[in-house]
């Protein structure tokens, strides 16, 4: 079934203790998308300026993801800067330029609007609210945010999570939106506002998947060195979302292994600036770093070896 | 095969969100077998002041716990007081009054010394060798060890972890010794210094098996309410040999599963003050708690799904 985000299509300055970048691809909806097609074909609605290098962009949609839904407006592109601590877990924004993303009205190409998977990048959930008016009925739809529309626009977020299936949120924001500092805690009072199940990414500690009665934890992929931590988290939501858009199977099962693979695509996010590690990498590589994923965690109790008593 | 445990036997004053408690049992020692000894017998080595309740510590002991080797010495026992911040997850120290430990000299009795699997607890590294050179050819020998030491015994600590097999530390411990902020390159380097596992403990994220090319998450299992966060990490300990020394298996699958025992008894401790869950609760409990981490963690590939290409 096809696959839809909308999101921020911007270009990223990053620095880090390793290097830095220039004005590089980035956003949610990029990252996303760069991820997701590794998996299964993504449609992107977005919005950029005249200045956005769109022969790069096309370079990485021969990979899968339609740009149909891409605008390109009079103006300049998103762009954002910022630094990194010497051991990647605190961030600096240098810079925020909003330019044509400040204006993006989405508008779903007609031939988009029978997408079955949804992903709602974090973008003012109004905007969020518009797209849901403009698909026919998903199978499934899941939402980013962030605390700035958390603290600005907590109306239109909570309208929101009556509609989605799935909140897909790193530790501080669900803290933050449910005002528990508890995590299972807090997934629980999203739960209770619509979603069916919310995922917590907690960056290196890796991401838990809550629903109404069972729990699903998912390590971080252990990398030697991490690179830029950019967009590991919307790298986790493209991972998640084609895994289930190219499988169609909403099961409790296959969300557990969307989860795997949501992990694996944040792993690999972070190895290179920008998307760049999705550019070298083939399924080939996605399915080992899977496999593997499974040798973190797997463990077998022998017959009668929890049966002792 | 038999399991001794030498540590500090403590009386600890906890003051935590949801209560307090006064002079209750408490210490490495004490913790770790309170938990081992729902799977295995243990045999404690210690030393306590005349003031200690040692009819509450005889009362634990009926559980499994052979106490011939606690000495009672003339002075005050070993006292800490501490304070909890509203989420647990920062402590203040507000007494720590050493009495009779400071001058704890480890006499291991006889029938102890063909211990098969021998615990150090958190004590001064000069102390933990001494134990060493008076057991005889253990199976498998396991350390802990904290900041103080760290800094203050390192030679002897180098020379201490080139006798041991396993260093049981957490996140924060295992950095300052290695000089390095990436847990897995730093447990790599405690590899090099001899043992050939490193367990780190990382709290509400879990503990993490580092060997020498494989490594193995288990989660912290989740919890509504930690109660009391004290002792979490002998708890976890004394569960991780416990389930060793009663299966008398080193293989990589069994320590998994030593893994997941000793997270199950340090989600036990903290859901009271001191060592209160393992006076409640029966083994048909801690297996069914093992079980229920299974389902944390475990997915299934279906035939084909990472193999897809």
């Amino acid at each position: 079934m096809s696959l839809l985000v909308v999101g921020s299509i911007a270009l990223d300055s990053v620095e880090t203790p390793f290097g830095r970048t220039e004005s590089a691809l980035g956003g949610s909806a990029v990252y996303f998308a760069a991820a997701g097609a590794l998996l299964h074909p993504v449609q992107v609605v977005g919005v950029v300026g005249r200045d956005y290098p769109m022969e790069e962009l096309r370079r990485v949609a021969r990979r899968g993801l339609d740009l149909r839904g891409v605008t390109i407006a009079d103006g300049e592109s998103f762009r954002w800067a910022g630094k990194y601590g010497f051991d990647l877990q605190t961030r600096e924004t240098l810079e925020t330029r909003l330019g044509v993303f400040a204006n993006f009205k989405p508008e779903i190409p007609e031939p988009f609007r029978d997408a079955g998977f949804v992903f709602l990048g974090n973008i003012d959930p109004e905007l969020q609210l518009q797209v849901l008016e403009q698909v026919h009925q998903p199978k499934l739809v899941a939402c980013d945010t962030m605390n700035y529309w958390i603290q600005g626009k907590r109306t239109a977020l909570l309208k929101l999570l009556e509609q989605v299936d799935v909140l897909l949120v790193n530790d501080s924001e669900v803290r933050e939106l449910s005002g528990d500092w508890h995590i299972h805690r807090a997934a629980r009072w999203v739960l209770e506002r619509g979603p069916k199940f919310v995922v917590v990414k907690k960056g290196e500690h890796g991401a838990v998947l809550v629903e109404r009665d069972r729990i699903f934890y998912v390590p971080a992929f252990p990398l030697d060195d991490v690179f830029d931590p950019t967009g590991a988290g919307d790298a986790f939501a493209g991972g998640f979302m084609a895994h289930l858009a190219r499988t169609g199977d909403l099961s409790d099962a296959n969300l557990r292994v969307a989860m795997v693979y949501g992990s694996t695509m944040g792993s690999f996010a972070v190895e290179r600036f920008s998307i760049g590690r999705f550019e070298e990498i083939t399924l080939a590589d996605v399915t080992a770093r899977v496999r593997a994923h499974r040798d973190l965690v797997h463990f077998e109790l022998e017959p009668g070896d929890a049966d002792r008593r």
